[in-house]
């Protein structure tokens, strides 16, 4: 049985790396790469894997789930630049792909070991990653 | 390969336990707690399993499914109450975690055995379980 | 110039009249007059009409629409029975249209003169109301 | 008879006045006011009043209004910085209801006379503006 | 107050003229002019206006609406060729516009001159039309 | 990890049997029998699995993943009567289903091996299919 809760972060990115070129970072991330920044409604979706308890009918009560999202995402990026605002972003490239392996590591410190843990964001409504972690 | 018909239904709940005092079931289910139920537009994704049919193209005949899904969870639980009205939940919370096994269990009845059944419920915009049977 | 905001609240509802006879409520409302009540997923659009302020870019702050959102919708009709524990519904009946006016009359109360105000209500996402007051 | 074309561009941007105080910006801005951005997918339905051509049977061809919203909206504002970016956002706030007000102007400007003309700009799933000119 | 529901049909057409030449309607309809057709899932909404009955607290019950745009659209447009099994199309070129407008003819005259009507009709998730009646 | 990007096509169609009688057709496929054919706005998840680039922070670049589906999948299907204009159906009956595996082996074929693939289609709001390969 998988639970799942939705959450929103709303952020401003540019995809770069500092150790290239001006050149290569066009050439690989094209607009993306736009020096002062774009943005974007990042939409998260939290699944977490579990049995029912069978006291409450509940896998995880959603509430616990929208108070660590809240902690550890929406209180972390939403309304920041994810290059200059937060650590984790320092030294890695804020890709869909990176930024939900984020999601996932910062999650899954919070989450009880017995849950199951994926991860699925929505960068634009085209465009979407899903990460179960390593 | 997977295929899929959504439903719905529109149904009125409450979460407690009745062998719990007034305030344990505060204490976990709180506002979904009250006492003359609240109610949701449920949203149920039917995902059958199974190998296309090579003379009809068709891993199952979608109407068959609607058909299923009508008689045994549209007619069961669209406009009820989920506590009072069906025999379902008598002793069972109405957690969405519930109602998708018991909607799984529902159709897992009605449909050959050859195929496999997983059930996707919305309970809310930002709330969805998924049950793929025990 | 007109700005909006969406607003969600979860509901448990019957629809009929005390004066009529049980008969009479089922010819008019069907299913929608189950005795142990039904519920939706409500979403209530809050649309604003002004112009905009030229210090602040803003015809009204939409914080301050949530908040009164908030406080007129949510903490009055989220997880609530509208016929029985809303004082709004006790002698009106909660279609979707009354739910509509009573949102609207609510929120016109809480709202500056200057502002125009129309609401726009989605009990499924099939049917939908819309009301520019009286 | 209107008819719609709906267009998408995802910026970053920061509400401020540069001729406040830092205490002044957040207090009225708040999170807005993150002086690194933040951003959005900003979701444009362009809506073109005028009479149905007896010949083709289009009030406008969408392509027309498509192409226009690739030169004027997308051009311009797709994976940029409104802010630091846009010159149409050098002295003037790019809250919705100003980006809206631009986002007319440029349409208007292109778009033959006989047409009527309203943008409805969503920021966010719940914040919405809609200017049908001044 | 406005009232409304969402039906949908799911439809093969062709965009043309019989008296142009091929070459004529290539640069006027494009793609949308393929010799064997293309189709799509529309969407209808159906806004009905009017007073509430104080008795229901309707405007008009929605089942009858449904019903109406059951027999006038459903019946006679879903999963149907609108150019050759559709006598409505036989000399009116199946534009969006041109379909709203025989929609609302079609559903005018069902319905009680009491009540005001409007049509919204998706075509796609990015094109949208509206009449409002002649 | 795992990405995906959605595109969409527009496209008429009709199930049948060349080698079947019309009155099994119509015995099958009911309404989906059109001999005039019908319509759909698919819409194709395309999910490609894989590890993160450590250079660039991707699995796979979507753009590339765009342009394949819009040689292999949009410039074939866009638009077109599968049944006539297109030859992967020639012997091949279009339903949800086939249509999937065909897209699914257009896309394996333009894909390096080190990628997974699966595809999700919706053909309509209610229907859905996923196959991730043989």
């Amino acid at each position: 049985m998988k639970v799942c809760r939705r959450v929103t972060f709303n952020a401003a990115h540019r995809l770069y790396r500092k150790d290239w070129s001006d050149e290569q970072n066009d050439a690989v991330f094209g607009k993306c790469n736009n020096p002062n920044f774009h943005g974007h409604n990042y939409v998260l979706e939290i699944w977490i894997d579990g049995n029912i308890d069978p006291e409450t009918g509940y896998v995880i009560d959603l509430k616990i789930v929208r108070e660590i999202a809240k902690t550890e995402i929406e209180d972390r990026f939403d309304h920041r630049n994810l290059n200059l605002d937060c650590s984790e972003f320092q030294d890695l490239n804020p890709t869909a792909e990176n930024i939900a392996v984020v999601c996932w590591n910062l999650l899954r410190s919070k989450l009880d070991e017995k849950y199951g843990l994926s991860v699925r964001l929505w960068e634009t409504e085209n465009n979407v990653v899903e990460y179960e972690g390593s």
